[in-house]
């Protein structure tokens, strides 16, 4: 098997996370983002500038924002829906966009009131703004290989945004299991096809786990050639179109699974399962993270 | 990726997945194995004759072992661990038998009192005993990468038990991750190392969930040529050393990775998140089979 010398996660607790839970106040973002800053990531997804309405959760996004002077050795990014937020995201001093379009119509009508070609296009106005603002642009492709209305996600409708992306000179591209299907074999097969489109461009990956192959598709990705994998301490996360579902794939489940890989990576795994147990604190109620209940293994 | 057209699922719901439960009535047994036997599974792991004192939730083996004559296109297997539990499976007309050896001799002396070697050499009684009553034994072989107590088992001690075990003409071989801290890479490492060694005898593999990986395990282990995987609907289990860690791998979840993965199994999905049900049921708390929550994606 051909794995890379390292993986760079991105914790994204703090927005997918957070996103559908009940808000909690700034103090406690506060106190699990220093946890998370612990654990020596390098790459923190901080929040998102969406409708506060819409996401009450990361309502509080400039006031996070205006905090994170404090932690110069880390890229914190935002995630946006519109050319809207990018500027929020920018006047609050983020220095990372993150901008979704759903490769699935209905997903991407359910979420943010427009079609796929809708979203594609505004890609322009993002990375407008996001470079003017020197910042750096990645398109996450939401709904990669299903959408919870219209099922299967035909791998053209994903190659196309990645081809206007890739011309509309985006940093870096993701591809998205926002309702936590896929399986490594779909997984292999995607990349395959993504890689030769994007040239130099970073491509990510971003998995849940609800349907329990989150770290199998996440092995798969890092397999196929990914280098860039998002997580979230605890598996804290969910999806609203599909309750009691798990969430994201737990930071601490896989630096366990990459360490026992040979694959390096920024996170320590005892203070990311410490930060999971901050997060859960947080939340009050039960995550799903395997480390966080069972500890890592002996070594030696 | 080379993945084999077809593996064999043996479900150990009944066995693996009760061992460490409150017991439950042999009607719910029943039941249960009724809802099992209608998943289409070809093999199932019905109980174990070992010490009732010490695994009170399988005392009944005798009298389950009595129904089973009611399913006979299903082969059903009883785990025993010692030449006294192969008599009384023998006697009780089970025609599979399994054999248990620890990898690591702390984990042997405190599952059955004796080390490895001494384990090991049993082998001989059981097998001339299964044979003699018509019956096969596979040799299952316990803590094969991590011994709860030693830490990591050196790969010669699972290669020394696999030529023993070869030597002595019993028809099957198992690698178990029994307290569930594998990953993908030590998986396709220590499957590599067992293969050359067993020429046709068949080789298996048991993964439990507890620190998320199983199901990546198992992939990699029918990537690496492994056709024969255990699973226990619900992801019933545990591990007595383990509290509070997940159990043995779900058979939903694999099904639906190996569905699609375009590997066929005997396991219809449905049926297996309704024999989930009925598990879930039975023991009166939560399992933590993702399927069994999640349901399975909307697949055109």
């Amino acid at each position: 098997m051909n794995l890379p010398k390292k993986v760079d996660i991105r914790e994204v607790c703090l927005r997918d996370g957070l996103q559908i839970e009940t808000p909690i106040p700034l103090a406690a973002k506060i106190e699990l983002l220093e946890a998370i800053v612990a654990t020596g990531v390098r790459e923190i997804e901080a929040t998102a500038f969406v409708s506060p309405s819409k996401v009450p959760a990361l309502a509080d996004a400039a006031e996070l924002a205006a905090e994170l002077y404090r932690f110069p050795d880390v890229e914190f990014s935002a995630l946006v829906a519109s050319a809207n937020g990018a500027h929020r995201a920018v006047a609050a001093g983020l220095r990372s966009l993150e901008y979704v379009v759903s490769a699935s119509d209905a997903h991407s009508r359910a979420n943010v009131g427009r079609d796929t070609a809708e979203a594609t296009a505004a890609i322009a106005d993002v990375a407008r703004i996001a470079h003017d603002g020197d910042a750096t642009v990645e398109v996450i492709i939401a709904t990669a290989w299903d959408c919870p209305f219209d099922g299967p996600t035909p791998p053209a409708r994903v190659l196309d945004i990645v081809t206007a992306a890739t011309e509309l000179g985006v940093d870096r591209i993701a591809i998205a299991d926002t309702i936590g299907t896929t399986t490594p074999r779909r997984v292999g097969a995607l990349v395959a096809q993504v890689q030769p489109l994007i040239g130099d461009i970073p491509l990510g990956a971003h998995f849940h786990n609800t349907r329990g192959a989150g770290l199998a598709s996440a092995y798969a990705a890092v397999q196929a050639g990914v280098t860039r994998l998002d997580a979230a301490v605890g598996g804290l996360g969910g999806c609203p179109f599909a309750p009691g579902a798990s969430g994201n794939i737990a930071t601490e489940d896989l630096v366990y699974l990459l360490r026992d890989s040979d694959v390096d990576v920024d996170v320590d795994l005892d203070r990311a399962i410490a930060a999971a147990k901050v997060a859960q604190d947080a939340v009050g109620h039960q995550l799903p993270s395997a480390l966080l209940r069972a500890g890592d293994r002996i070594l030696a």
